[in-house]
């Protein structure tokens, strides 16, 4: 773990709110890391429902295969989330740790093997040796309480510098329901010790269908519009539960995602899975700066985000940033190799607010003190309008320092 | 420019013959550098006939755009190529530059404004005043004289560390012919003050249709199998030109692709091809080592590349290698993230002839001094067998150091 913490990191911490329905645990099981907790478990009342959205790589880690084949039956009982190994490219071996750890957490939970989830992050290619915490999970089930949110959110981190936490109180029919969220990063940084996993429960009553509707549509404004590197890592997990018990003080039961009384609901689901992302990018290995980048005028909303992750993803422009360089031109650059549709002399530029290039070419009024001493901020604001349809995608992403290269490069020596 | 010559330079530079035909001069023209050469021309006899390949940035530069023009013509008689400064994203101004440019070299070279090519590299979106060097044309072409290629490859370099060259004599029909190559990087790395150009004459007797073929053909496996940070330029361009001097000395003259007196000189300008594209890899901005990543056994050999440069494309990947360290882990996420066929259970993973994983998991016999003591060395190669079919592909990159960050992010401060 990195010594510092992120110059971006949020100056407090929300007070989380225990969730009715569920109950949380963590423990120092030793796998990899000393002195501090790298096991987590969350139980959940009968009833709880649960959704997911999983990294796209091809390479999936065991836990994730594991995951998605329990998301089919749409019941969650109990989560169990170890750091310091991913149990990531372990063959058999690494299947073998699953299914152990899941007849393991059954058991402690009472409850049926396919209401079992599990996630890791840590090593890949290292076997993860089950027999080192599935003894624990008894006992955690039966220790775990309504609080530790805060504690689960540390036994989670791998190379984070800060704890991710987001919580919301919103109105569904006719009773106030909690959203509590954590989540860890570094981004996809570092695959072989971080990845991007976040766990977010509501004591809402929501059917299955409808919470893989809403976690579908609101990852692609939060968890996907986000990149630190590029790298996608073999196990980026995000889970939804929905325990259902805020029905006994009187919340609406959703069953179908067009009910009206979803709305604010959606919406501060949606504000804290944004949340969560921007915490994990401001966390970026290396991050001195969080950069926003809004692609406006495109022929669709799909080819804006290939153009804003272009821009996120290029290196030339994220060292730029870096060095407070207002350097447009690797902007252009970043367009052009999209591959999407493009016209050079319909394209204009803006960092923050300023226009710095306008009609294919540099905006005549540019000035570049002002726009030198914007880009002294902490957070930057590039702005790119296609001119060509009605397209607009926005993505976030953080500079590229040499302590990026630092971390990454200088890890195992 | 860098004020060291990169560790991966030559170890020393070939002598360049003449091209019979082609007549080259430079001069210093101080469009940005002080006391340095930044223009070249190269003069050709009538009858030379031209290829072109060009970047597939939907942004390019007004010179590629001018350029791809004239290709249709098939025929050259005057290149022009200035450093300093790209005259890309230069909207009106830019076209401007591009048409007093050709006008001046086609009255020097008196010729035909479809015979005149052009490239520029340096800034983005700084306007580049043709006054600075069309009225030097008319004299350049004059003193242009048949040795001159070592001056041509200094005046066109920009952030490279050194001049690229590359020179082949071959059989053609009943005379030996010779083949010239230029070229300049370093990479894509800084667009704002780099971009990949490479010019390659020969005088042999080539139609132009037979040059654009085979020229189309060999960047595949050359300047379009190498990365250096994934960022395309505007200004990308490789011109190939056949004086047909050599005719006059009993060489072949070559209208049809498949003609089989065609083969050796085929060979020959593949081999220059790779050689300039790899000189430009190893003088990628912060280089210390060059990374060969070749991948067998893809569903297709599009898929191989794809998946080959997901790998060399990789920061964690390239950081690794900066640190060297057999982070094969980072290379299972790099095959994952490509979104090609891949089974992670038939995966292998090779550092040199050292197989570090294999079957969905670490090689029983991997041993981390082996492949650390590998990881020591300047020229890094890895490789991955997905065991699904016989598609396969190389592609080279380099290591990304804090020395990249330093020079893009601090360049101007």
């Amino acid at each position: 773990m990195s010594a510092s913490v992120s110059p971006l990191a949020p100056k407090r911490f929300p007070k989380m709110p225990p969730v009715a329905g569920v109950r949380i645990a963590t423990a120092e099981a030793g796998i990899k890391y000393k002195g501090r907790t790298d096991l987590m478990v969350m139980a959940f009342d009968p009833g709880t429902t649960v959704a997911g959205v999983f990294t796209r790589s091809k390479c999936p880690s065991a836990p994730v295969d594991f995951c998605r084949q329990n998301l089919g039956g749409g019941s969650a009982r109990v989560l169990v989330v170890n750091s310091g190994n991913a149990n990531a490219f372990t063959g058999m071996k690494g299947r073998e740790t699953t299914r152990i750890t899941g007849e393991a957490a059954a058991k402690a939970g009472d409850c049926k093997a396919d209401e079992v989830f599990l996630a890791s992050t840590g090593v890949i290619g290292e076997p993860l040796d089950a027999g080192r915490f599935a003894h624990l999970l008894d006992g955690l089930v039966r220790k775990a309480e309504g609080g530790g949110w805060a504690e689960a959110g540390k036994a989670i981190m791998t190379t984070d510098t800060y704890p991710k936490y987001a919580t919301a109180t919103v109105r569904l029919g006719d009773a106030e329901v909690t959203i509590n969220g954590i989540a860890k990063g570094a981004g996809m940084i570092a695959p072989d010790m971080a990845t991007m996993l976040s766990f977010v429960a509501t004591d809402a009553a929501i059917a299955a269908p409808v919470l893989q509707d809403m976690l579908r549509k609101g990852v692609g404004r939060s968890f996907n519009a986000v990149t630190v590197d590029s790298d996608t890592s073999t196990s980026d997990t995000l889970l939804l539960f929905a325990t259902g018990a805020a029905a006994r003080r009187g919340a609406a039961k959703i069953d179908d995602p067009r009910d009206p009384r979803l709305a604010p609901f959606r919406r501060a689901l949606n504000r804290i899975l944004k949340n969560l992302a921007l915490q994990v990018v401001r966390d970026g290995e290396g991050a001195r700066k969080e950069i926003e980048i809004s692609v406006t005028g495109a022929k669709s909303s799909r080819s804006a985000k290939r153009i804003a992750l272009a821009i996120a993803n290029s290196p030339l422009v994220k060292t730029a940033v870096a060095g407070e360089d207002a350097n447009w031109g690797r902007v252009v650059m970043a367009v052009g190799k999209a591959g999407e549709p493009a016209d050079r002399d319909l394209l204009s530029i803006f960092f923050g607010d300023i226009r710095v290039a306008h009609g294919g070419e540099r905006d005549p009024g540019y000035s570049e003190a002002e726009t030198s001493a914007y880009m002294k901020r902490d957070a930057i604001r590039i702005g790119v309008d296609l001119g060509l349809g009605s397209g607009k995608a926005t993505v976030w992403t953080c500079d590229l320092t040499k302590e990026y290269v630092a971390i990454n490069g200088d890890y195992r020596s």
